[in-house]
């Protein structure tokens, strides 16, 4: 697999490291990607997949990053049952109606064998479903331990895995099991609910902005997209190098819904007995599909630097035993200087590959695993004191030649720059495929696979009401949200005529 | 719940924070600490307990500090699906025998409504279970990945919740659902395998000893105690303050057994196909039992200072307004000052309480709770110059006056010392209540109730052989491990008779 040519001198089509590109076949490119930079793998459990090392370590960066951010903003973590029984889901009518036909359901205790096969036995008297998602089970637990005004608010987050039984699967952005965080608070006061709802709305904008380098359009769902049970559901809305939309996190004021379902009631300071008011916030490893699907090109991943496993990998070349041992010495050294950087509160990951495989194989593999800086390092470098290095996101065939002593004294700022210069080209990307239509038939055409492929998001006023899924869903697409804080002045819905105080996002998506 | 007094001048009855005493009812005890202290809470799930904040974060510090242990010995983390299918399970016959009789089945994936009832719906044509253990999901997986000697070893650890269908739950220490580590690795030779094994039981010994403070003997267990399908299986084996036992952590070595089952084979150097030799590994959310069962008192839990999730608490102590900002202030700068200090490789963990409750109240709550080192900081003390500091490790009326600078400059060789002193404290105990037996009516008089109450650990002659729970059965003890590097002389089994080389541990167990 190390016959990719990269040359633009002639008409010749370019050979790429992932094949198809994505423009050839962008769902299969996206597939290929997670193969060539082995990040997961199917498993033979249905819908279910393996997150493999390389995509493990990226989910690792993810929560410690993440999990820094609710600290810093009061939360605490838990741990709560993975099994939910039925009638706890049964309390909620909207919540039991959206999960209902995607639950997996354990019924028994044991396994006995019977005409020489294996079969459940032990059926339990109450059936009990796999988390899609914990409102439920958090909620009876609440509803313990919440007796007075005092007790509140409570600040949990969870991290776990979660099952909802998807019938077309694809690898992070849709699977059966997926991993992910779930904070759940309960608070005396609405406003104060609603103040931690879009607390961790910023939280998650911050995040996928700085961290993962993936701007994002923050907005409040239309009504017929919120979280089942919930008040008003808020998004981050990413755009795909296919234009599609991706939800990447969604945080949740649920009102006193989840609270009366629960029965999560206070002692407030008037003498009142109340209900609490409830949020619930997550984002999941579906981050890492946006992830790959923002950055990444024809040759593999681009890893954004706060994220990569590996941020450096300095591949040391040699012909014979003598120099082998000369370069792998100089390479110990430029690896113990520059991992004494800190870069995101964390030392900077760097890693020498003494494999005894070919230095081109082994510079094809962390391209396609999408590693920021590549440094080669051979004698005739050494001597001259200077480094050769490759950096990820630009061309593949550029090399910068850099004294020794000035790559280490900038390590940290290339990466810094690295992880801005991809979100300013995602970002760049975006907003050049964001058109604003005033009219329902440049909608139309906007989203007609005849007259359009380059369909990017729409930005137009439209009604809060369900009622406008009868004019979007036969063109495939979906409203993806309200943005807030919006400057728009007061306008007529692009579908029914109303006049609307705000503008909507839409678009194909995820 | 502040009339706790501690008056050992006169002779009544000692009240103590937790009702009843490790004398007057050991499990009892147990599950009074856990409440007090704020560990954790059963749920209304059969068998399934919810891990609070408090107990949590000792788990996050546990996984902090284990998880930089297996990466320093070359491990990297990765995911597996939660749900295996039935003939997976089956390929294993030991496996399937040991795990069949509690396992929790997923027979259906959705859930409908039938006479205003939630029913299961949509059955799957193969049931699958939820993952008592991981050998046969990840063995599937290495099948595909394994080709050739060059892709071995694989060393790979999953973070994961299990379910184990306990019908007696005890929180912690028997839960159907349970969080652990498991380490799968696979090597091309056994020698490396067993290699391996061992390696991963010294790095539970350290930690064990090191982290938590519980001293360990390390051994290997008895062949009819072994992991269904391992050919050995390692442990390090505690002793609670009630003298029995608690099996801390488990290697396995094992053999070709899963990877004849799971078709684990490569093609070796000189050019055979072989199987792979596989070891597993693990610990769970049962060691924060062990810690509580090790270190705690009747005052509450004891928690070794390097899981502490606060290490030092400081509690200001003011009667007017002036004077709370004073002293806050006051507090805010110590605090300050102490965690910049390094401790196990992270900041000392430092927290005020200021909430507005009675100082007395705040006291007996951290005291519960196991925080190290409690400070009390009133106006008196400021004008002194001194900090009036508690040990929790000491008898609860102590107070040290120190020196503010003293007490800053030495903080982390104090939280060091507390966690040396009560390490020594447990080692002491434990080795006070191993007695050597040599023959089998003091072994029957040793454990015999109405003989003796004060039983511990006997280290006797023993065949390795099944026959010996003959023995020992009617006497509810098991035999614990074989210990590792005896020095022990030939000897003659206690219970057969026959010629053997090594001492076996006996005890009643958790």
């Amino acid at each position: 697999m190390n016959n990719q040519t990269n040359n633009t001198n002639n008409n010749k089509a370019i050979k790429t490291a992932i094949q198809p590109t994505r423009q050839e076949d962008y769902a299969k490119w996206y597939q290929e990607v997670i193969v060539a930079s082995d990040l997961a793998d199917n498993s033979d459990v249905r819908g279910c997949m393996v997150i493999k090392p390389w995509g493990y370590a990226i989910w690792e960066a993810i929560q410690q990053d993440l999990d820094r951010r609710f600290k810093a903003t009061g939360h605490v973590n838990a741990y709560f049952p993975l099994l939910i029984p039925l009638s706890y889901l049964e309390k909620e009518a909207e919540h039991v109606e959206g999960f209902a036909k995607e639950c997996a359901v354990v019924t028994h205790h044991k396994l006995t064998t019977k005409d020489g096969k294996l079969v459940p036995d032990g059926e339990l008297s109450e059936p009990l479903i796999i988390r899609p998602t914990s409102e439920t089970i958090i909620g009876a637990m609440y509803s313990k331990w919440v007796k007075s005004y005092r007790d509140l608010p409570i600040l949990i987050n969870q991290w776990a895995n979660v099952m909802r039984w998807e019938m077309r699967t694809r690898m992070f952005l849709r699977t059966s099991e997926f991993l992910w965080q779930e904070g759940h608070t309960a608070h005396s006061t609405p406003d104060e609910a609603m103040a931690e709802t879009l607390t961790m709305l910023d939280v998650y904008e911050d995040f996928a902005e700085n961290v993962l380098a993936i701007p994002v359009i923050k907005g409040e769902k239309p009504c017929f997209e919120r979280f089942p049970g919930a008040v008003n559901t808020f998004t981050i809305e990413a755009m795909m190098q296919d234009c599609k939309a991706l939800q990447a996190g969604t945080s949740h004021f649920l009102g006193q819904n989840f609270a009366k379902a629960s029965e999560i009631k206070f002692l407030d300071k008037d003498g009142e007995q109340k209900y609490a008011w409830t949020t619930s916030w997550g984002v999941s490893t579906r981050l890492i599909g946006g992830v790959i699907m923002t950055h990444s090109d024809d040759n593999g991943l681009i890893c954004p630097p706060k994220i990569a496993p590996q941020q450096i990998v300095i591949i040391p070349i040699y012909h014979n035993d003598t120099d082998k041992e000369h370069v792998i010495q100089y390479c110990d050294k430029i690896h113990a200087e520059v991992s004494e950087f800190i870069y995101n509160k964390n030392p900077v990951r760097v890693h020498i590959d003494n494999r005894d495989i070919r230095s081109g194989e082994k510079s094809w593999q962390w391209i396609k695993k999408g590693v920021p800086i590549r440094v080669e390092i051979g004698m005739r470098d050494i001597n001259q004191d200077i480094l050769c290095v490759s950096l990820r996101h630009e061309d593949v065939k550029i090399k910068h030649n850099i004294k020794k002593d000035e790559f280490i004294a900038n390590a940290v700022s290339v990466l810094d720059g690295i992880q801005r210069q991809i979100f300013e080209k995602a970002k760049a990307f975006r907003d050049n495929n964001i058109v604003d239509i005033d009219d329902i038939t440049k909608f139309n055409e906007f989203f007609n696979d005849e007259l359009n492929q380059d369909r990017g998001f729409v930005n137009a006023y439209a009604v809060n009401d369900v009622i406008i899924e009868e004019f979007i869903k036969p063109l495939k697409v979906t409203a993806r949200c309200i943005p807030l804080n919006q400057t728009n002045a007061d306008g007529v819905c692009i579908f029914t005529g109303k006049k609307v105080t705000q503008k909507m996002i839409f678009a194909r998506s995820y």
